[in-house]
C-alpha cells in the first residue's frame, strides 16, 4: 500500500480532487488547440480565459497581467533574463536566501555585464535592511526577493521593501510560489512590478504557474514562437493544468482563512512536540508561514533522518527538494549565519490540507523512537 | 453535444484513453515531486526514467540524449538560443518553411551579432538544394530543418542535408514534431545532433516534448535553477505530462505501420475526393506525410471555408494553428511561390486514429454543398 503520511508540501502537493475533475473534460473531449479557429479550439480559449480570471482574482490583479508559463521557475527565469534583456546592463539585486530558479538566471547576468547583489538576510532570516540600502544605491536595475521562503517559510516585507525599490526606480519581482495559499497575496498591496505563483503548490496540477506582470515593466520572451501570451511565451497551452491551475486558485483563496489556522494550529503542536524532543526550529522568531518547521536534531544527520523517517512511513525533506541531490547543507541555513554542522541536520516538515492532528502526534511519536534508538548506536559507537 | 468531426490532428491531437489511463495515478496517489528523496518522490522519478526509455526508444536515441521540455516550442527555442549561446556568432540557416517556434529564435540571434540564411524551398515545398550549399558556405554554424511540414506535410530528406551539414561542421537540428507517429523517426539514422518531438501531437498529453540531443552538442539553458535534467532544463517535472509521453511513444510506433497505412488511404480517398471537387492539393507531387491535405477551393476564401465548415459540424485549419490569429496567408505557401490570393484559399485537414471513412465522406459531401451554395452567393453578388 503506497501512502506514507506526506508532509512535504512545499516540494510539491496532491492534485485536489474538484481540481483533476475540473481538468478531466480538457484531457478528455475538450481537447482542442486554444489557437485553433473551430469549435474545439473555442474551447479550449474559453477555458484559458476563465482560469486566467481565477488566477487574477486569487492575487488581486487584472487578468491582462497574468503569463502563463510550464512552471515556477520558467516563470522567475522570464523575469529575471526577460527585463533583463530589455535594460542595460547594472545591478541585479536577489536576496541570498533565493531559490536556484531566481539566484542562478541573476548569476548568470554577471556573464552579461551585470553586477550581482546577494543581499544578506539576519539571523531568522529576514532581509537585512542595511544591505537592501547598500544595493538600492548600487544603483539597482532589478530586484528579487521572495516573499515566503520555501525551507524556513520566512515572510519577507515586500511591501515596504518594494517602496524603497520605486524610490530607486528597480523592477521589483517577488517570488510568491509558497506563499500562495498559505498568506494572503495581493498584488496591488504588495506594491510590486512581477510576482510568480504556482498550481502544484496550491493541490493544482504540475505543469502551469504564472507571471504576474504590470504594464510598467518590458520583457523578452524566453520562448518565442506562435506568440502566445501577449508573445510573451509561445507554445499550444496546456489547457488542463492551465484549467487546473484557475480551479486550485479559487479553492486555495475560498479555504485561505480556514486552511491556514488550522495548518498554524497543527504546526505549533508539532514545534511544541519538536521542543519537548530537544530540536532547534530556525526562524522561530520570525513572521512565517503557518505550514512549515525548518529544524534540526542536534547530532542528527537530517538526511540519516530523512531516510529513517521515510522507511518508517513519513515523508519530509532534508534541504529544498529541487537541490536535495546535491549534498551541500541549506544555502538558506547558511545565510542565516548557521553553523555547517548544525545545516547538515536540518529537517522539513511541510503540512498541507490532508493532514490530521493524528499525523503530527504520530510523527512526533516515531521521531521520538528513531532519535532514541539513533543515540544509543551513537553511544554504543564511542 | 459537443462533438464535430476532427480533422486538424496537425494542430493536436485527442489524448488516448490509454495514455490517460496511464497518466491518472501521477494526477492521483502518485503526486511526488521527482527531486524528493522519500518514496512519493523516488515513484514520480522512476516513472521519468521509464518515460525517458519509451521516448528514447520511439526515436532510437539512448535515455541520457532525451531532454524533457514543457512543450515543442520550448525545444526548438532551446536548441536555437541554448547552442548558440555556446558559439561564436556566424550564420544560422533554417528553412523558410519553418514554424515560428525556430524562425522568431533564429532570426532573435540576428540582434547578437548572428547572419540568417533563410533557405529556400521549390514549389513543392522541399529545400532548395542550391540555396542550402549557398548557406553552407557562409559558412554556417547552426541549422535547423522540419522533417515534416505541419501545413504541407512535406518530407524533406533529413539524411542528405545532416550529412551535408557534419562536412560543413554546423550542428543540425530536425524539428520532428509533425512526423512522429506517422512516418519513421531514427535519430541516427537521420543523422541529426538534435531533434524536437512532442507529445500532444501522438495523442499525448499537451505539457510534455523532448530535444533529444547528441553528446557532441554544448547548450545553455533557457531555464536555470534546480539542475533537473542534466542542468539543461531547471524545474519540477511535470510527472504525469511526461509519463503519458512516454506512453503515447510507445503506443505510436507499436501502431506506425497500421495508422500511415490507413491514414494514406483515407487521405487517398479525400484526395480524390477534393480533385472532383476542383480543389488544388499543394505539395501533392512530394514525399508527404500519410495523414495531412492542404488545399485550396479557387476562388473561395479559406476562412470563410473553415468557419462555414465549423458550423456545419467539421473541424479543419486554414493557416498552421499557432498563427490563425493572424490574418496573413501561410508562410509555408509564399515560401512555395503560391500567388497570394490562392494561399488565402488554403484549408487543411489533418487526419488522425480516430478519423473514419465516412467521416471523409461527409465531409467531402458537405464540402461539396456548401462550394455550390458560395459559388451561387457569389454569382448573385455580381
Amino acid at each position: 500500500m503506497f501512502a506514507p503520511v506526506y508532509l512535504d508540501h512545499n516540494a510539491t502537493t496532491p492534485l485536489d480532487a474538484r481540481v483533476l475533475e475540473a481538468m478531466l473534460p480538457f484531457l478528455k473531449e475538450r481537447y482542442g488547440n486554444a489557437s485553433s479557429r473551430h469549435e474545439y479550439g473555442r474551447a479550449a480559449r474559453a477555458a484559458i480565459d476563465t482560469a486566467r480570471q481565477q488566477v487574477a482574482a486569487a492575487v488581486g490583479a487584472h487578468p491582462t497581467e497574468v503569463i502563463f508559463t510550464s512552471g515556477g521557475s520558467e516563470a522567475n527565469n522570464l523575469f529575471i533574463k526577460g527585463a533583463a534583456a530589455c535594460l542595460k546592463p547594472g545591478t541585479v539585486g536577489v536576496s541570498a536566501i533565493e531559490h536556484p530558479c531566481v539566484r542562478e538566471p541573476a548569476r548568470e547576468l554577471t556573464r552579461q555585464g551585470w553586477q550581482l547583489h546577494e543581499i544578506a538576510v539576519d539571523k531568522e532570516g529576514r532581509l537585512d535592511a542595511i544591505d537592501y540600502a547598500a544595493a538600492l544605491a548600487a544603483p539597482l536595475r532589478l530586484v528579487s526577493v521572495m516573499l515566503a521562503n520555501n525551507e524556513t517559510g520566512v515572510l519577507q516585507d515586500i511591501p515596504a521593501l518594494a517602496e524603497k525599490a520605486r524610490g530607486a526606480k528597480a523592477w521589483f519581482h517577488t517570488d510568491a510560489v509558497q506563499a500562495l495559499g498559505k498568506v494572503k497575496v495581493d498584488f496591488r498591496g504588495l506594491g510590486v512590478n512581477a510576482l510568480t505563483v504556482s498550481a502544484h503548490k496550491i493541490c493544482g496540477p504540475k505543469g502551469a504557474a504564472a507571471l504576474v506582470l504590470n504594464k510598467r515593466i518590458e520583457l523578452k520572451p524566453l520562448i518565442s514562437g506562435g506568440g502566445q501570451e501577449r508573445n510573451l511565451r509561445s507554445g499550444t497551452e496546456n489547457v488542463a493544468a492551465i484549467v487546473g491551475f484557475g480551479a486550485a486558485c479559487e479553492l486555495a483563496v475560498a479555504r485561505l482563512d480556514e486552511d491556514a489556522a488550522r495548518l498554524e494550529r497543527l504546526r505549533d503542536e508539532l514545534e511544541a512536540g519538536l521542543a519537548r524532543l530537544g530540536a532547534t526550529v530556525f526562524s522561530r522568531n520570525a513572521a512565517r508561514l503557518p505550514n512549515t518547521v525548518f529544524f534540526a536534531m542536534p547530532d542528527i544527520d537530517g538526511e540519516t533522518l530523512v531516510a529513517q523517517l521515510d522507511r518508517a512511513g513519513f515523508a519530509v525533506a532534508s534541504g529544498s527538494a529541487c537541490s536535495s541531490a546535491s549534498p551541500e547543507p541549506s544555502h538558506t541555513l547558511l545565510a542565516m549565519g548557521v553553523e555547517a554542522e548544525t545545516a547538515r541536520s536540518a529537517v522539513r516538515v511541510s503540512l498541507g490540507r490532508g493532514n490530521t492532528d493524528e499525523d503530527v502526534l504520530r510523527f512526533l511519536q516515531t521521531l521520538g523512537e528513531m532519535i532514541g534508538k539513533l543515540k544509543k548506536m551513537a553511544a554504543l559507537a564511542v
